[in-house]
């Protein structure tokens, strides 16, 4: 047995012991299911009261006795009928509930800790003195309907988290707290980036000034640099008609994810759940000839998927998702310069990012066995495979071949990175088309005179951007680098009445200078001012006194630092627009 | 009788000419209706064959031969049967139809032209020498379904303009050839600004590289007006819960011009028609204070509306509009220096379109017979109204006072212009609006500490991008200022081998400047190159052969001139950057 399956075990002896102190603080408790989970278990219980925080503790104290009384775990046997009279008489409804729905003839087992004696197939630890009694900790209380079905009645969970030992507890704890502490979500409102409406409704995030200065600078970046590699932009609506769907296979791919759209006038709309078909029809627009190849079109719309109801949240599940989505149409002896272009454009945007040393690659092929998942001709999907595997290793990308992974219409190369907490994301794409331009029938003259056509090439860089500004916000913390930061620089009074005119000429002069500057005349100490500029994790802060004034001066504070240091404005002013310009 | 009502008899008189014409070329026709039309008449016919263009001249000269025999217009009263039995005899089903569907007992006129015999209850011109046989034109050939019932027979229709004399035709008809060269839908496809597509389906138009750079253009310099003035750029989701318009009144004003969003799982939202509910729920999403006031959000997202399939067409009428919306959130007694300010903001973005000269400004009320109509206080409807007109008298805005033309939440100030064909267009609106902050609940705590509502304005500024665009582009006729224009400057190198190398440099230094530059690098003669430029409107054209790149100069042609004049390159760099600068 290895190591994982016996923790789990030990998870849920943890969640047998959670209910026998249950049971002796509430003998009427009646007993739902209790499994292991991710990191630990829970248990749900029908209870003559509501919990409150304060019962947590209460009942870790219990559990700690009950596994130090060392009981052993007892299995019994019994017959199906045995086993239903027992929690008869033990008024456990809910076992005899599951024990009915279960076929009549088999045999049943049950499991003793001290007084608790519960229906499960186990396996179990042989006794409680097994588990380290300072490795778990009761984490949340929860509402849970009764075998998940909103009909029932809604029972109490209690949540716990378990480990082999008291310091897997620990450092599971503090990362717990440093990712909270990181939550996009949590940042998101302290930082006034973005919010929620109850009467919007979940999935719909709103974004503050903030949070749209972020996303701003986010676009002027990457589509500075998509232009410099000869995209244009273009702007497609958000709503079609949906043949555009049913032509290019994605009326059957998305299906259920399609949001309609429907007018009390007969109108009969789906909205965009990709970009792709809509840019089709711009290239489909005019004649093309190889002259004009590659032609390459980028946008940023948003795109709409029906999330589940229940799934929404942050800024990582949403009703809409604003794309950076892209497309090269090309002849097929540009399509491996063009992949190559692409995935240097992705190497150096997350190199800038400090991304590119812990990624990897995955040349995400098909599924062989299920060829009715794909769209397209399978001798394209060959030469499309082998294609990205020469560039995987021409670049030395070093690219894992994964079968199944493909997109409807090709093969790609996806690059995953590891988040703030260490988890695994995948954003930029590299896919290679072939089918989609002959379903639309695209075409361009080639040199001699033939119709033919052209290649397309999908690709994303940052993906969409409430995700990656989610990603950001948990990468930074919040301590945004100068350039995507929504105030850059805060100018603090040292007093708001005798040196409010000289903040007043420096943040000026920062605005003029496109730099986001602003003042705190509060009438605040310069303390606190500067804690306050702290917590709103501000990059710089310049203290203004008597001596700063006097001098054309600004005292420099760093964020994060206690030093100060006084700087000539003029001079000041080079570096910062230095420092955004460089994007560190 | 006025000269207008004696036009439009004539336009009828030359309705029953074109039939009498249209029997004499057709015996077996069949007549539905031919009224007067603003500008001339139509006349419905069902015919044995289809009408081809040709037939329209062969149909003119058989008028103007009717009109010189000088025929009079014939009246005779006869009873309903009489007049039944008259068109039964003629085969006319359609005048029968007309006539069963009508009360029986009333007495039926009837006029004779020739040989032509209508139903008609007239007035007439008493014979046909009366009109102008040079004044009228037959203009076009149309379907159009019996009684306009899409369940009827398709009739055929033929249109003319008619006019009191033939100048006036001519005036007419040069003022249209004017507007079809200016006509924005032509203009978009030569200039390939936009397209649309048949499996998108119309009204939703894509906008192609170069109509995005107007677009982008555009964005980027109201918004640094704006911005300039204090406006925060937010983003609000396309999408809402139909809740946040039960709130605002917009879901019973909207009501069946909403788009209503929905998904097999149940999802249930509305897109939203407007921009201003989804602002008030940034502001709500956390506490104010009046040191806050004014807080001024804009943004350019999408709007929805359900307009009619039948209307849909250009960019003037779309499903989703792009609006460049802005609200400010203020104390009441900052209404006034507000309203003020956003005036001045309209009044320089139009002066320096060179629109501000033609405008005149409504103050817009309310139907004060049906108060049922807005959301609201009296009193503080009174107040508002009151406010606008004192700053349109500060200002000398000489406001004109519409009732009827308000808000649905209170009274604001539109101003109108006139587009390329001296047509009248309301764009800018500054309103006031007691009512929304009072229906949101929105406060700030005031100085004295209490709980206070803030006052809205809203307020547009170019409305919507689309149509914008669609007035920018009749109203330069393509030849975008050079701010604008998609394509600055187009290098034209003599020879496409021998000067591509110098061309290349200057067009990189154009491109490293922000400038939109393009090399001709086609086969074509210099003569060809420069007339394809000419067409497509481009600002600027670089002529350079051996003299130029031998000098480090270019030889500049600007756009409807054929002067050309020799600059050093930096010295027209320079003076490029000044006047994209200068937005002239």
């Amino acid at each position: 047995m290895n190591k994982q399956q016996n923790l789990e075990i030990k998870r849920h002896s943890f969640a047998h012991i959670l209910a026998s102190a249950v049971l002796e603080m509430f003998p009427e408790a009646k007993f739902g299911v209790g499994p292991n989970i991710e990191n630990g278990f829970y248990y749900d219980f029908d209870l003559p009261r509501t919990l409150i925080p304060e019962d947590l503790p209460i009942l870790e104290k219990k559990m700690i006795k009950i596994i130090n009384k060392n009981f052993s775990f007892e299995k019994r046997v019994v017959s199906h009928n045995k086993a239903i009279e027992l929690f008869k008489k033990a008024k456990q409804d809910y076992k005899v509930e599951i024990l009915n729905s279960e076929a009549k003839d088999g045999e049943i087992s049950l499991y003793r800790t001290g007084e608790f004696v519960d229906l499960c197939r186990g396996p179990h630890i042989d006794s409680t003195g097994e588990l380290d009694a300072r490795a778990f900790k009761l984490t949340k209380i929860a509402g849970a309907y009764w075998r998940g079905d909103e009909k029932n009645k809604m029972l109490q969970r209690i949540y716990g988290v378990a480990f082999e030992n008291k310091n897997e507890l620990a450092a599971y704890l503090k990362q717990q707290e440093e990712a909270e502490k990181r939550d996009h979500r949590k940042l998101g409102k302290e930082l006034d980036l973005f919010c929620f409406s109850d009467l919007v409704g979940p999935g719909l995030p709103l974004f503050t000034p903030r949070g749209t200065i972020i996303k701003e600078e986010l676009q002027k970046h990457i589509e500075k640099i998509c232009r410099n590699y000869g995209f244009q932009k273009v702007i497609t609506p958000h709503l079609t008609k949906i043949d555009l769907y049913e032509i290019s296979g994605h009326a059957k791919k998305f299906n259920k994810e399609l949001f309609h759209v429907s007018s009390e006038a007969g109108h009969d709309f789906v909205m965009k759940p990709v970009q792709c078909p809509h840019q089709t029809q711009i290239y489909a627009s005019r004649p093309r000839s190889y002259r004009d190849l590659p032609i390459r079109y980028m946008e940023s719309e948003k795109q709409y998927r029906a999330e589940k109801t229940g799934e929404v949240g942050g800024l990582n599940r949403v009703y809409a998702i604003t794309v950076e989505d892209g497309h090269t149409f090309c002849k097929p002896d540009q399509v491996k310069d063009e992949i190559i272009g692409l995935v240097n454009i992705i190497k150096d945007f997350y190199t800038a990012l400090g991304l590119w040393e812990n990624h990897w690659v995955s040349l995400s092929v098909r599924d062989y066995a299920h060829p009715e998942k794909y769209i397209g001709e399978p001798e394209d999907w060959d030469l499309c495979e082998k294609m990205l595997q020469v560039v995987s290793d021409e670049l030395g990308l070093n690219a894992k071949r994964c079968e199944g992974e493909a997109a409807l219409y090709g093969p790609k190369l996806d690059f995953m990175f590891k988040d703030a907490m260490g988890k695994e994301v995948q954003i930029p794409t590299v896919q290679v088309d072939f089918a989609t331009p002959k379903k639309f029938n695209l075409l361009y003259i080639d040199k001699d005179g033939t119709e033919k056509h052209p290649v397309m090439v999908h690709r994303a860089v940052l993906g969409s951007y409430e995700r990656f500004m989610a990603l950001l916000i948990e990468r930074y913390a919040g301590a945004f680098p100068l350039w995507l930061s929504p105030v850059q620089i805060k100018i603090l009074p040292v007093s708001s009445e005798k040196h409010l005119e000289y903040a007043q000429k420096i943040n000026s002069l920062l605005l003029e200078n496109d730099i986001r500057s602003e003042i705190d005349d509060s009438n605040e100490s310069i303390g606190k001012k500067i804690r306050f500029a702290e917590k709103q994790k501000t990059p710089y802060m310049l203290v203004v006194g008597d001596k700063e004034s006097e001098s054309n001066s600004v005292a420099v504070r760093e964020r994060g630092s206690r030093d100060i240091k006084t700087e000539e404005v003029g001079k000041f002013l080079e570096k910062i627009k230095r420092e955004i310009e460089e994007k560190k």
